[in-house]
């Protein structure tokens, strides 16, 4: 995809699209977590065209299948999300999903089939609605476009980042904006779809290439983006446009739909970058840019090899230049390429430094490697010099953290 | 596969097959470390009926290279194995490898082309031959039908136990033997392979079964194991027959092609298991079985992705029945069944509980199912109620120790 830089960074996240406010609060989901907020919302003023994709999982949340059902009409007007709980594998889950999605209706006086419902948490425990129907009111009024920070605090569950982000371009000289936020830090293997991910745009556009553009984006950020190889059941990413910008509406793919698309990317790419760099107990983020691959199919498929790799993540996390498991993680790889042919570099902003040429390792220094290593941000560039293709997938080191934030989550 | 209670355990690993003798010594191939055994020799007092499998990662460590080379008549008498360095991605690699095999047929007194090779260890640092030049003789001179546990301790890595096993049986009335050594613990994801294991018999059989028994029992066996999900550069199993203990040749799927592929099933079985229980920083042993699938391949690849899951490895190294985890791995599992049908128990040596019914949660005990999962033998069974196949599948926990090993096992 080629970038444009015809947009520029804003603030205000999904409140920076015309039309759109948001909240969080504290409800209490998670029985005796009264610190921090897990109820979120987010609503638009007129209702709006919507885009949406879901985990592949077979294990679907409840609020996936309540929101496939509302979406089906391809128009919603707000969203209701939840921390703690999953709302997922419980048996009366479809009602209590249906029931957020009723209470904020109401609140909001709007339709609750326009309402979509996202939540994240443990799977498999009951989710008490109690807490929920008690907080929707004062949600529903807290709703501010200065508020997207309270939203964002309310999605996130092991994160420790706030992932939101907004830009503004123009087009047919009308200040448009696409903002988004996202939370996830473990079970981050997205697969057609990102744990939650909400975004908003005020451009005015036709519902298929809205969709379109999302599935597109989608395959170049969030899918090439792994913590830990887990997909989960609650994945969920919609795209929302008020239309209230008031350019002339996007209809085929010229120039504008191009625009749209590359602000759509830069917001897109940005919070699944840093929902890697916030992999659970992540120390640093590890971009993988494979070029030379002889498809796409394989370049993604490489890329994302190795940033998947236990081995390779145990070894980033030491600053250990550690590049046979880099090769390693490449020969399993489902993708066709000529291994000898392959060289290997590692670069931060303390520099580059080739470690493998031809498939075979050569003289480096330790010292600089490790140097370059210790930074918070690594690349490692595969050239496979096989082809044409490429691809970039992020992910993160693995450290003690990961396991015992894992190994404490549910207790 | 029926299990026939016709064999029983014996001692001796490989030299329990008759004609075998092996030896382990100290060379020092790993700079500094002259404390641990790490060069080993298998020796056969005939040329032996051979079948192998190597590993499936294009990139192939340089002993494989040359062992495939060596195999193409069928036909092997020794094997020589390094640990401390894998002999992979180095310039030089092959003639090194090709140099251990033509020193051990010298010291034999044996055709070079008969000699196997296997290395284990780092990839891409170049092997020096040199300690392996001088200790060569005295290992062949220190060859004996005692000494596997020499050999079985050279070929270790982060191996903390000893994987070494063998079985007797009768065939025709004649004392006949499986037995095996095996190591590896991390890099482990092992496809048409494992990281290496050599298993001897002196059952003769035509070539063609004797390679037909071994790829289907390492379907069963090593391939349902993960560490880590890496499959390693010099993944490698043989099988070596020297025929000598006079049962008439098996020719076709008899009776008695079945006892010895069953003998041969609970030899690899067992060093699978123990490669498993012995992942590199595991305290517990996870065997996942899968029944009810509507096909084989459903079964496998269900079984293989609750033992792969990290987020599953890291809740049982916590003791925590996290069920929804492993409802989540068996939904991203490359599969078909009805979700909604799956049941599944948690079970050890102190009980078995029921935590997940119709695909959600029942009520148990926390206490009755932190007692089961704090075993060091923990099995997860999953019905699938969706037809009539099964698979089992072992790994081991994620825990700190992993991390640690793998974070500093380079340097």
């Amino acid at each position: 995809m080629v970038k444009f830089e015809n947009y520029e960074f804003v603030d205000g996240g999904v409140c920076a699209a015309e039309g759109f406010t948001a909240g969080g609060v504290i409800a209490g989901i998670k029985t005796g977590n009264t610190t921090k907020r897990d109820l979120a919302m987010i609503y638009c003023a007129e209702r709006c065209k919507t885009a949406a994709l879901f985990t592949s999982n077979k294990v679907k949340g409840a609020p996936i299948i309540v929101s496939k059902e509302h979406l089906k009409d391809g128009y919603a007007q707000a969203v209701i999300v939840n921390s703690g709980n999953a709302n997922t594998c419980n048996p009366d889950g479809i009602e209590i999903a249906e029931e957020m999605c009723e209470l904020t209706a109401q609140a909001l006086d709007i339709d609750a089939d326009d309402v979509l419902v996202g939540s994240t948490g443990v799977i498999g425990q009951k989710l008490d609605i109690k807490p929920i129907r008690i907080m929707i009111p004062t949600l529903a009024k807290s709703l501010s476009t200065k508020n997207c920070g309270d939203a964002v605090e309310a999605i996130m569950t092991t994160d420790t980042r706030k992932k939101e982000i907004a830009v503004e371009f123009d087009l047919d000289g009308r200040k448009c904006h696409v903002g988004g936020i996202s939370k996830g830090s473990g079970m981050i293997n997205p697969n057609m779809a990102t744990m939650l991910a909400f975004i908003t745009t005020d451009v005015a556009i036709a519902r298929e290439l809205l969709e379109k553009a999302l599935r597109k984006v989608n395959y170049l950020t969030y899918n090439m983006v792994s913590v830990d190889g887990d997909t989960s059941t609650n994945d969920t990413l919609i795209l929302m446009s008020s239309g209230l910008a008031k350019n002339s509406e996007i209809i085929c793919e010229d120039k504008n739909y191009e625009i749209f698309e590359n602000a759509l990317y830069a917001v897109m790419m940005n919070l699944a970058r840093e929902t890697a760099r916030d992999g659970e107990g992540a120390t640093k983020l590890i971009e993988c840019i494979v070029t030379g691959a002889p498809s796409e199919k394989a370049a993604r498929a490489a890329a994302k090899s190795v940033i998947s790799s236990n081995l390779v993540k145990a070894a980033l996390f030491a600053a250990d230049a550690n590049w046979g498991r880099i090769l390693c993680a490449l020969g399993y790889a489902d993708a066709d390429f000529d291994i000898e042919k392959v060289s290997v570099e590692l670069a931060s902003s303390k520099g580059k430094l080739t470690v493998c040429a031809e498939g075979a390792g050569i003289a480096f220094s330790e010292e600089t490697a490790a140097e370059i290593l210790s930074e918070d941000e690594v690349k490692i560039l595969v050239d496979l010099r096989d082809g044409e293709y490429s691809a970039i997938a992020w992910g993160c080191d693995l450290t003690f953290d990961y396991v015992k934030i894992n190994a404490e989550y549910r207790t």
